[in-house]
């Protein structure tokens, strides 16, 4: 009997996260030069990482023979400084899919179960799979979470309920109050995991103050990332914020080194350059008029969205994808998140976004 | 009742890794320049990292806005050719350290249990019960693995078992041909993963192949890093080599994104640069010569080691790493192995090794 037979049964039967096609990927199958693919599969930020980020990643390079400051001291002080926090309430993740599984990892077990909704993010089921829980997903409404129905189906053994506001892939967004009443009603004895990976493209009058419920809530972690607005993907960081006896377990399981030197010193600098977080934020905005005006003149039905992608319908997601692929243009399919009628595009450059525009509407009149 | 309070009891005892003291940390407790400071103490490469690898890592920065390749498809293709193995049988890894988990994930469990040796590498332990693993520790011989011990401790429940070789913090070495031996008598469901992050250090007269053995022991995982020899802690990678369904099974539970663009990038680069590796194992081998030759002028016990670092003893380890911090010098106490008695002092530079050693003789002429 060989060794990988004797898995847990719940391991064997992961099935791994589909990422964005990479455009080197692309670029082997197709044959096509890397510089004319276009990207719009990862919700990426396309004006790349702010050069104060990149100006700390190159003098960090001198000293990346040495291990990270697995306490990530500097980055946590710069958090608990802007907001407000103390450092013994963060957990630095190696992006915030490391911070989702740090949760899953302290709080779920064989014979304990997660919640989260219909076509939220993947990572919900993974991580709360790859560690032995039941899985309890709830219908959603409109494409969005559905609170009221979620409060239902926590169990005596649910742990963590997953919320992502705005939501991947749909973008939709529940409003700060309909979170809040949800807090209040949840006992605290469940983990309300508050994913926030896109909260940095909300509109002023959509925003709201999850960190200021810490105070009121010791069982909400927000989570947030690097990886979109502040356009460090590659670098792999995030972080969470909660009660610091659930960051105390959480780092327990975090692996010592889990994020690299140039990641922290970027994330650093990255978090105090406002004004590259404007320019992100103002840079979709106008993306997202300019493509959810090219859906309308299509006669596409698109769900709104409240992050830097749209989800759209176009019937033969799969046959469209492919099209898309043969000219260059990378977006997702999303019928891995049981929408197999939809495709989700990122919001990239006005050029980038012209380029997906035309070869969709090429390949929808043929 | 508190959600932390609800966490697996297992979690809830986890003592956390306790890693080298940082440089930037030591200057804030002492007040001293960072650049009067010597870290001895995490088995770094003093010459930093080869300057292939930092090309390669400056290029990359320029995309790290975008994910990484979580297939790692080119670093995985250069790793199959220098060994003669197929990208199947690969998984890479944030750092070893990650390789370790994804085992312990893919294979350990609440009512499964782990073995490794007494005075082995603290991540085997924190690894196993992270998933509410039994932890079976048998008894070193001669500081180091004493593999009939460990055979015969193997349970029906055992599904991992941890070999480090050379062994970290002891440095203790097994002949290749005792450890096929073992692999010869262990049974195929059990996995035995070979930690060989410092075998880059060996003596042409230590190597053996474990990686040729991967043919006749489907149940055998070879784990390397790219954190001593080549220079990259800082970037966090690592990587096994096993079978492809074993892999496979690592990959299932595996962060989609667990390494960055910038380590993979840098990792590939430093594959090729074996000028840099065999200048690291020359500096490495002067370095442990002028160390040990001041041990034995005085008068310290010292266990002969495979790899860049070595453990002697001086009695009140406590006391003498305080008056080493004292003076600028950090080394590793390794009280929590068991062996409150001795330091670990990682191989540096031939000046950072003198500093160390007048240190050293000062603390202990006093």
């Amino acid at each position: 009997m060989s060794v990988a037979s004797l898995a847990p049964e719940y391991i064997r039967s992961i099935m791994p996260y589909q990422p964005g096609k990479p455009i080197s990927e692309l670029a082997r199958e197709m044959g096509i030069a890397e510089a004319s693919i276009v990207k719009l599969a990862s919700n990426e930020n396309p004006l790349g990482m702010s050069a104060r980020a990149r100006e700390a990643a190159v003098a960090t390079l001198s000293d990346t023979a040495r291990y990270p400051d697995g306490g990530a001291f500097a980055l946590k002080a710069a958090i608990a400084r802007k907001f407000d926090v103390r450092s013994e309430q963060i957990v630095i993740g190696n992006g915030s899919n490391d911070i989702l599984e740090l949760a899953a990892g302290a709080f779920l077990a064989p014979g304990r179960s997660a919640v989260f909704s219909q076509h939220a993010f993947a990572v919900y089921p993974l991580a709360s799979n790859a560690v032995g829980a039941t899985c309890i997903e709830v219908p959603a409404k409109d494409f969005g979470h559905d609170l009221e129905a979620m409060a239902a189906a926590i169990r005596p053994d649910t742990r963590v309920v997953f919320i992502a506001n705005p939501n991947n892939p749909t973008g939709t967004l529940l409003a700060g109050a309909e979170i809040e009443f949800f807090l209040e009603r949840v006992s605290s004895d469940v983990l309300v995991v508050l994913d926030e990976a896109y909260t940095e493209y909300l509109a002023p009058g959509q925003r709201y103050d999850a960190i200021g419920w810490l105070k009121r809530f010791p069982n909400l972690l927000v989570s947030r990332t690097f990886s979109k607005a502040y356009g460090l993907a590659g670098l792999r960081v995030g972080y969470c914020i909660a009660h610091p006896e659930v960051a105390d377990l959480m780092n327990r399981v975090r692996q010592p080194f889990n994020v690299s030197s140039i990641a922290l010193a970027a994330a650093e600098a990255a978090l105090a350059d406002d004004e590259f977080l404007a320019q992100s934020a103002e840079i979709n905005r106008r993306g997202m008029v300019q493509i959810t005006a090219a859906f309308a003149d299509l006669g596409l039905t698109w769900i709104p969205s409240a992050g830097n992608f749209v989800t759209f319908r176009v019937g033969d997601a799969a046959g469209v994808n492919q099209a898309l692929l043969r000219q260059g243009v990378i977006v997702r399919p999303i019928a891995g998140y049981g929408m197999p009628e939809w495709l989700r595009v990122s919001i990239g450059l006005p050029e980038e976004n012209a380029r997906f525009i035309e070869a969709l509407r090429q390949i929808l009149a043929n």
